[in-house]
């Protein structure tokens, strides 16, 4: 299998793997337990709170941690609305992760104000539209770092500099970005960032938010009082020990792993567009993740391409919509075509992806278009004959 | 170190780690990815549901994993008042665990109306209280299967046979009693049930909800449409393949498991009543968990018992709560003295807890108790002197 899904989800690296699994042996303690079995979780928590810290440019006291990105978008939004109850207003995009989306949607359905600022055709949303958006008094923007599905890079410290001088508290969702290109929550200047374990090779079910320290925030599900109160529930020690090196790793290899995927990323575009009369790549072509590719096969649907070539591990989309086979969300967002957006292959790339990998990618890829191609046309003629 | 924290968490068993390894390795793909990656995850959560419905006399399509007890007695109970908005009124019980007590105090907050049932002397809620409570129209009851603390176990059927007569929608936590006692969704009579895995010798982070086919149920967070649209976010499929692993072992091992354990609780106790003079056993002698005893020795306040013997882990209560010095709420809700409410020492035993280990730490404690008894008599003696 070659895998080219990482946006989907990564493995868990093995050097973060070997670090959980203490945690999984006999570093069993409630990191609540007074006890030395509790002192060593809790030590261990607050190791990897630091270490989360670090690679963002925040202090340890501003990570809480989560159960995923869903939960810690779910408690910046909310927590946000909750905390400033007279703000009314939410500014987002028109092609945010449903996490985002949903949550906005519950919050409209609650009687909140919500503008969705529509994207450019190049896949990004532009600041100026999200400043004339703002009006009196928002809440609260919340724009996504990098769309999932595209891939485009959003101009979030733009945003943020006209949305902080209304007022506004400003979250943005990192999870397709961390790990994939340098991130500073000051250079930003946002207020709260999602984070998610299963994108940055850590496991699945543990995220965290960032939290300004001068940011109101309240809590959105109720129980003890575990991370300063803001999210309660055991914590899943294994999976934030694991997030923690997850992050101490990405700092590490930041700059040659960018440089890389991106190189890859090129070489797989230059390999598919000789091979592929017509191919079409979406979004802004230096904007963008360097490991996500989203490209359209002319005359063949994505998932029609894929079915073909089950050795490849790819999506026609966001992992969170696949199976459906309703036009990209994205693309119909940045105004493509809709007979043109039920079309497109997303191809991410990752830390186990190799130069043989993508060629090998490319040509099976080709190769099965070209046959789909040929077998539609065979097909078409002999409808008209 | 002589482990009797087994109610604030367990160990991850060797078998449950042994199948949940893949998925921390190669089987990493996306549960919601089309590809062969994301089907094999896909196929272990299913897998894990058949195993979860199994061990409670459920139906697989009943279950919805979650981040853990608290996200799903969160679900629950907001959940259930969502969907039902015409019911405003909650029963509970006076010493539920703070996930359950933190939420109903938000529905109140909300404008629900909250009627909390007193506990007997012997640490038990009495159904026909609760039946007086119900009032006209009940939206929700709520009482613990077992109380985390005391370890004494609540008459839940009686409860419901009464609160499902007014049509109320009926809840139990039962992350304290799951694995340790039979548990049956439909002899019990409930509508929801919280399970959290860490209390089962799975890992901490990933927990469940029973939800009977019949209850209207709204989703709290808002996201993606994962479990049947009831709980958003990737799954956390390793986790969450522990947890039904888990299930398995417990319905295997539950009835020898819990006479073994039963008769270890008893072997403590006597070997404690022999050489501790006045120790006090709260809650009812036999309506309790197997493996928990809840006792003050006397004159000495437990926290400083527990620091005299730091080869054994235990606990003044739940562990979400330690570290604070306040009178235990489980005593003083069964109307314990508060002079005798702080004093209390919870021992919970488990799977690796050996006659030899029971033994052992009846001896470290009785010893620590008559030192800390006798220098406290001899500084007595000096400042009367």
């Amino acid at each position: 299998m070659i895998y080219l899904d990482y946006n989907a989800t990564t493995p868990v690296a093995a050097e973060v793997l070997e670090v959980m699994l203490p945690f999984l042996r006999e570093r069993y303690g409630n990191p609540s337990s007074s006890h030395m079995a509790g002192r060593q979780a809790h030590e261990a928590i607050e190791t990897a709170r630091g270490q989360v810290a670090k690679l963002i440019g925040a202090s340890p006291d501003e990570i809480v941690f989560t159960s995923g990105g869903t939960e810690a978008t779910n408690l910046a939004l909310r927590g946000v609305v909750l905390a400033q109850p007279d703000r009314r207003h939410i500014v987002t995009s028109s092609f945010e992760h449903p996490a985002t989306a949903e949550t906005c949607l519950l919050l409209e359905r609650q009687g909140l104000r919500v503008t969705r600022v529509p994207v450019g055709s190049d896949g990004r949303v532009r600041a100026e539209e999200v400043g004339r958006a703002l009006g009196a008094e928002p809440a609260l923007v919340t724009v996504m770092h990098a769309n999932n599905e595209i891939g485009t890079l959003q101009p979030i410290a733009e945003i943020s500099r006209l949305a902080r001088k209304k007022g506004a508290v400003v979250h943005t969702d990192a999870a397709q970005t961390l790990g994939k290109i340098p991130l500073d929550v000051d250079t930003l200047g946002v207020d709260l960032l999602t984070i998610a374990g299963h994108k940055l090779y850590a496991p699945k079910g543990v995220g965290a938010l960032y939290v300004r320290r001068s940011t109101a925030l309240e809590r959105v599900l109720a129980g003890a009082g575990h991370e300063r109160g803001l999210r309660p529930g055991t914590e899943n020690v294994a999976g934030i020990v694991a997030l923690g090196k997850a992050c101490e790793i990405a700092e590490r290899d930041l700059i040659s792993e960018q440089m890389r995927l991106r190189g890859l990323r090129e070489h797989l575009l230059a390999k598919l567009r000789a091979a592929v009369d017509g191919l079409v790549l979406h979004g802004h072509p230096a904007e963008r993740l360097p490991n996500t590719l989203f490209v359209s096969f002319p005359g063949v649907h994505g998932a029609q391409l894929l079915d073909a070539v089950p050795e490849i591990a790819a999506s026609t989309g966001s992992a969170c919509h696949s199976g459906s086979n309703a036009a990209c969300a994205s693309l119909l967002a940045i105004g493509v075509d809709p007979a043109q957006a039920v079309g497109p292959v997303r191809l991410s790339l990752g830390r186990d992806t190799t130069v043989q990998g993508v060629e090998q990618a490319a040509e099976c890829l080709a190769s099965a278009w070209k046959r789909i191609r040929a077998c539609s046309e065979a097909i078409a003629k002999a409808q008209r004959g």
